[in-house]
């Protein structure tokens, strides 16, 4: 087993402490890689408190890895010692079902395996990225591109991919308009995805705190949502809406803006359902769809297109014993946009 | 003026009777239309006792025509005198807007004119098909094949169209598994054409009451929805799911039922809500879809493509007295599958 250091909650009230955990012996198409930073998800929050279900303590949480290949197992052929490399949001799938066959392994029919409190196929308790190593499967990683540094790589791996796929999907381009709905650490990297995709670029954000940052970081428009002329004045626009509040929103409200057929795809979930009216979707034959991260392959094509358009997340970084306290800012909205984790100030405790 | 006998309603309450109402005297790309056979849509019910919003009374529903030329004005080139013509919901629209353009007059950005309970362009209050004559811009009027009766031709401009355009819009083709909600006026339709386009068939009606039906008219597979194994055994099959019923269902259960990438479409629209839990939708980047019945180019494509693949609705023919009773027996989903108004007998009152 190899020992890393790490930082785990022992509850879901927290705090983190530092701590140790095991993991795997390298399996023959296995890589250690070296965690340099890990990005911090609101995910991770909703997770490691029980938001979304019962888990074990103690949790290491963290989906956003990049670092360095430390060792490769005797079988692996993808990737070597030295290598930059990144691990997202799962690490291993079936690889039989239908879906893992098109390459899309985070819909794989017999469950993904997440990067955290998730059992592995070797019946292991998966443990995240606030840690000094992790062992994972070659094809659940992927390779970060030289131009782009490990510490903004690493949102790209959750908050990257979570956007960039449902644009590709749903074909954000020149003369489509897309609108976001939020600006926090989703919301900015679609905006910056989808300007660089050529779509014309729309921000629907609560307030115009931020429209200086959204207009700088790509948008061509900025709209509070708190004002009811928006919703007046960009009835029937938008090609496609990317909804990145995991908050209840008017749902109806927003299907209004979307134009023929226009699609509205959240990549949050809000615990409670949003009540749809029919009479929403049917006048312009309008979707409402959701989207869940992206798969390895596709993974990789947004890491090689951010590093072609020069797309970074902006971040903030802090040390391992800052993370209660940014968690409490990702809670209150204080952060811009995106915190994460520099790995080395824990690996000496 | 031309005067048309019709049938009318006077009261949300109905019911039904004699009349006569004036038509438009030809404008120059004007069609005059003997209606030989009117079909009796549920919307029709909906829509003449005030449920979706107020009326003017009388009121003269039916937006399922069949008939003959018998005048054209002078700048009309599509028809003839003696043609075999249909019309269905729509009778005008804006011409100049993005999605009129496009031919899909359905979705017109200043609103279509339907067949009844609107305002025309020219400030009249349009009346439908269950009467005698009806006088229609050539724009909306379309050609029934030689091979399809005028009595099982009317259904097909509602029912026919409402169906086969979301069959079409999301690929019901070979290899495509379709699921039709509701086996009654539409579902029946959309299992005839779904089959034709060469997709496997599955009907998810309440009960096994008319599976016999289900399977001669087209279906592969036939479910009760009220059995629960029903849902346990088909999770995750369907490409398409096509919801004729416009009554409150389980809509997460439904989209359960869905494949990756799969759509569940609503022709009917229930009044209140649905509670859509995300959850539903991003596991398999589903879509939640509505669709209002098709544009005109694609209601002629539609005729011909029921005349090549000898498509017709199962319909009973009824005399114009008979309307009320109809009715009562189309609320109580007494109908296999259709009722057609023979208007010849409404002629000489």
């Amino acid at each position: 087993m190899i020992t890393a250091n790490a930082r785990a909650v022992f509850s879901p009230e927290g705090p983190f402490q530092p701590t140790t955990i095991e993991r795997r012996e390298l399996q023959p198409h296995d890589v250690l890689i070296e965690i340099k930073y890990a990005g911090i998800c609101h995910s991770d929050i909703h997770t490691a408190r029980g938001e979304w279900g019962p888990v074990q303590y103690p949790l290491v949480p963290g989906h956003e890895i990049a670092g360095i290949v430390r060792q490769v197992g005797s079988a692996v052929t993808k990737y070597a010692v030295g290598d930059r490399v990144g691990v997202g949001c799962m690490v291993d799938s079936c690889g039989e079902c239908e879906n893992c066959r098109k390459g899309e392994e985070q819909y794989c029919l017999n469950g993904h395996t997440g990067t955290y409190a998730a059992i592995d196929r070797y019946g292991q308790y998966t443990q995240g990225g606030y840690s000094t190593h992790i062992v994972v499967t070659e094809d659940f990683v992927v390779r970060i591109p030289d131009s782009i540094e490990l510490d903004v790589a690493a949102p790209l791996l959750c908050a990257g991919i979570t956007t960039y796929s449902p644009l590709r999907h749903w074909g954000a381009a020149p003369g489509k308009k897309v609108a976001v709905v939020g600006f926090g650490g989703l919301g900015h990297m679609a905006v910056k995805i989808a300007h660089a995709m050529g779509a014309e670029v729309t921000v629907l954000s609560q307030t115009l705190k931020k429209k200086e940052d959204g207009l700088r970081l790509g948008a061509d428009h900025y709209y509070a949502t708190s004002d009811p002329q928006t919703f007046e004045k960009l009835a029937g626009t938008f090609d496609l809406i990317v909804n990145t509040v995991s908050a209840q929103i008017d749902i109806n409200a927003y299907l209004s803006l979307l134009a023929l057929d226009g699609t509205l795809v959240n990549v949050g979930a809000p615990a409670e359902p949003l009540p749809v009216q029919v009479f929403s979707l049917i006048p312009h034959r309008r979707s409402f769809a959701g989207s869940m991260i992206g798969g390895i392959r596709e993974t990789q094509e947004m890491l090689d297109f951010c590093a072609e358009h020069s797309i970074t997340p902006e971040i903030e970084v802090i040390s391992a014993n800052q993370i209660d306290e940014a968690w409490e800012r990702v809670l209150a909205s204080d952060v811009r946009y995106r915190f994460v984790i520099d790995i080395s100030t824990m690996g000496k405790e």
